[in-house]
């Protein structure tokens, strides 16, 4: 982070309120996401994805820089999903596992979010643990992290467990205990 | 107000940064609207109505009643519109001029929204200004009135603009100067 970037902590003396700022957006806007894909370039032929995002219309641009600015990580970049929106829209989006353990995860569990986007948080923070214990390396961790991704944001069926790997082979999937 | 429900002022030495999670959520899900819409029991037979509202998943009523405990007024109701939403929503929602007036348009004077949306919120603020000096009850105020909203939210045509009244007697509508 450099000098110009200031973290939420200095900002916090330009901008008196500013983390509460960024946890009232966040309970309206944001989203924490997790999903297991194909990849079969991964151990498994299944990756794990993790994403923090914050989407406005481009109108909104200069509110999303607040967040890369506060946060001090993540881009904001186009979003590529228009729905039925007619305008432009962006997404504040941080991916990379460092940015989310080291500053995006800390953020919300000192200043905790208050609707109920907090157990997606919940549930987000728990992936990130596992991952950096490495048990999405194993069958049984990557069975455990699709099991969660089930409980979050849509409660979609998650395509791992559907997936033949997970259902014909249930003795792989076992979780060793 | 009672005591039991402090204002925002007093709110604040409670839970500091209380307004600009408020500021920070009503940015991400808050909705400043006013309609034009036919009421034969008014004077012009079309009424003027305000709203500002927070909508959310049942899940999250806590944090629709923490705004209406904040702003000391207002009400938590059901949305009768459900969209694709599989789920109940609420609405926090206010409509009472005073309470706009007095509480509400202050309260983001003070504490200005970061997102595209105080441009609504601004045209909001003109429209009831104006409504406070009875600019309403004259034809061409009413027609300054309608003019702004569709500049609002999803700016759709006014329907006072499209109808007959509006069309058929251009003269009767002419802003006097």
């Amino acid at each position: 982070m450099s000098s110009e970037n200031p973290s939420g902590a200095d900002n916090q003396q330009e901008r008196p309120g500013i983390e509460q700022w960024v946890v009232g957006f966040v309970d309206g806007e944001g989203c924490f996401s997790i999903s297991v894909v194909r990849n079969q370039g991964c151990r498994l032929g299944w990756q794990v994805q993790h994403e923090f995002s914050v989407t406005q219309a481009a109108p909104s641009r200069s509110a999303l820089e607040e967040l890369s600015t506060f946060f001090g990580c993540g881009y904001v970049i186009e979003n590529q999903r228009t729905d039925n929106h007619r305008e432009l829209l962006l997404r504040f989006s941080v991916k990379r596992r460092g940015d989310l353990v080291g500053t995006v995860v800390p953020f919300f569990e000192e200043h905790p979010l208050r609707t109920a986007k907090r157990f997606d948080f919940e549930r987000f923070s728990t992936v990130l643990r596992k991952m950096e214990a490495g048990e999405h390396l194993t069958e049984a961790g990557l069975r455990q992290i699709a099991q969660i991704t089930e409980q979050m944001n849509r409660r979609q069926r998650s395509r791992f467990l559907e997936s033949s790997e997970a259902i014909r082979q249930p003795s792989r999937f076992r979780t060793s205990s």
